[in-house]
């Protein structure tokens, strides 16, 4: 059974085929954040604290910590301003934590004060960033997001996707890296822009979990990228791709849709025992119509009521 | 590809892989509703006209159409009830209908006034069941559901469950009955009292698709008999049976957060071109932190950062 384990100072998570699907908070992050960005710039945590502790709050399994401020030079600025980051997060929240660069100075330079065993986000199947990267990864013993795209780009053909994956797996091996410390992103299209993105990644997903044996990941709102409703989108993409075999994903844990779909999901893949998360969170629900779109007459009798008369028709029939 | 067919007088439907789920709608069941019951004992079907109007408004595919008041004797009563109330709703609504009766007589009678293709309601691996219904299939040239239990109950090793669909199968075979005219229910435990009730029909979906190419179905709301925030477990189940080949459910159409994971499974599932239907519906949602029990902090600014994100990282490392 693939164990990838991640873990702080204090606390241990495994990710894997037969655990609750991991969580990874995405909303320490100054891409496309301009207020963020300009706030961690001037040394200004007070934004990167709030969402911490909201997204732990919010049920997140582990943190990413990426401080990518789109500054000059990053391979100058951006190893300090990680590390900072890294360090306010982790003496704040006790979760597992996934170092996020692309920048490899700043990727060893967080790995140097990374307390417990975090996760390195990313390596990709370029050669340049193989050969960056996977000396870190062996050098720390820790685990690694392996993105399915080279220097060719992200190919549209899963299964040019899946042969990068198994390129970096082997890779890996090389330098000896178990497959249990890779988590393959196999990237996930805009489904408006590419109709098939979502049989695709199905199909992939499955195979990453029979043939490569590894866990996997992905940036799960792409999936919804440029289309209305976009949470409802992300909400029944999330019960799919984790019935397909996906075991954990970058997202936001502060929607409430995309993470009542995860502990749905979890009970129903079998991972949340006696449904106890699920009870636990939901046990004083209020019925209610919202959250959604189409306010359709609402009738709350529906419960039951099928196999009840299945039953009592087999009774009397 | 399997391709079932059923049709009102002015509307045909295709159940198929390749096809928008098929909803069918469960409302008009006096089944567990003490009041509807009274209601049509009476001749009163002011209920069953309004729950038809409600279920096609709210987007079902199919009306489910069943007249089981609990009579002494529905051999006698169930005939003339059960084509009365089929009368009225083909009257009403020009979406194809299921005719739902353990008994036979019903069947037949309703069978004899149905317009277009309805579909049979069901028939078991009992020896009884098949010799009293599968004729009827075969004379009328209708589809049915088959529900995988015999004599012998239901089981619970799914395995024996696929063995009684396979049974019902080669039975309707020897009366020359297709495969693509079999719509089989593989049976949704309460994952409450079964925590491998999920795994277990997402297996047996995707043997059903694979080895007996067949169409399938279920009474929905099964699996989550007995927990709270029923609605949340339903909306999460929907898109993994979706993913695992499920191709019909019989389901309660008027449930919003339902109907949404029916539409965004459509999407990713590849069933809904160009996200019309889904963009139709939602083109002018507003955000809302509604209809979930955990109001955790809601930040609606998450949309395609994570992509911008890579992929600005990709362009400056």
């Amino acid at each position: 059974m693939t164990r990838t384990i991640v873990a702080s100072a204090t606390k241990e998570v495994v990710i894997g085929f037969d655990q609750p699907f991991c969580v990874i908070g995405e909303r320490i992050n100054p891409t496309g954040r301009k207020k963020l960005a300009a706030e961690m710039v001037e040394g200004n945590f007070e934004t990167v604290i709030k969402d911490a502790l909201a997204q732990v709050a919010a049920g997140a399994t582990m943190l990413d910590v990426n401080a990518g401020v789109t500054a000059v030079d990053p391979n100058a600025t951006e190893p300090a301003l990680l590390v900072q980051t890294l360090e306010i997060v982790q003496g704040l929240v006790d979760v597992p934590l996934s170092i996020d660069s692309s920048v490899s100075a700043a990727i060893e330079a967080a790995l140097k004060v990374a307390k417990g065993r975090p996760l390195v986000n990313s390596v990709t199947g370029e050669e340049e960033k193989l050969e960056a990267i996977l000396p870190l990864i062996k050098k720390y013993d820790v685990p690694v997001v392996a993105i399915s795209n080279d220097e060719t780009g992200i190919s549209e053909d899963p299964d040019v996707r899946f042969e990068v994956a198994r390129k970096i797996v082997q890779r890996a091996a090389d330098f000896g890296i178990p497959a249990h410390d890779i988590v393959v992103d196999p990237l996930v299209m805009p489904i408006g822009a590419m109709g098939t993105a979502g049989k695709q990644v199905f199909a992939l997903l499955r195979r990453l979990r029979e043939e490569l044996k590894v866990n996997t990941t992905c940036g799960l709102s792409n999936i919804s990228f440029g289309i209305p409703h976009r949470h409802g989108i992300n909400a029944g993409f999330i019960p799919m791709v984790i019935g397909a075999g996906m075991t954990s994903a970058i997202m936001n844990p502060c929607r409430p849709q995309e993470m009542e779909a995860v502990r749905a999901a979890n009970v129903l893949n079998g991972t949340d025992p006696n449904c106890h998360t699920w009870i636990m969170t939901y046990r004083d629900h209020q019925p209610a119509a919202g959250g959604t779109a189409q306010a359709a007459p609402v009738d709350s009798s529906s419960g039951g009521r099928r196999r009840g008369g299945r039953e009592a028709r087999r009774a009397r029939g």
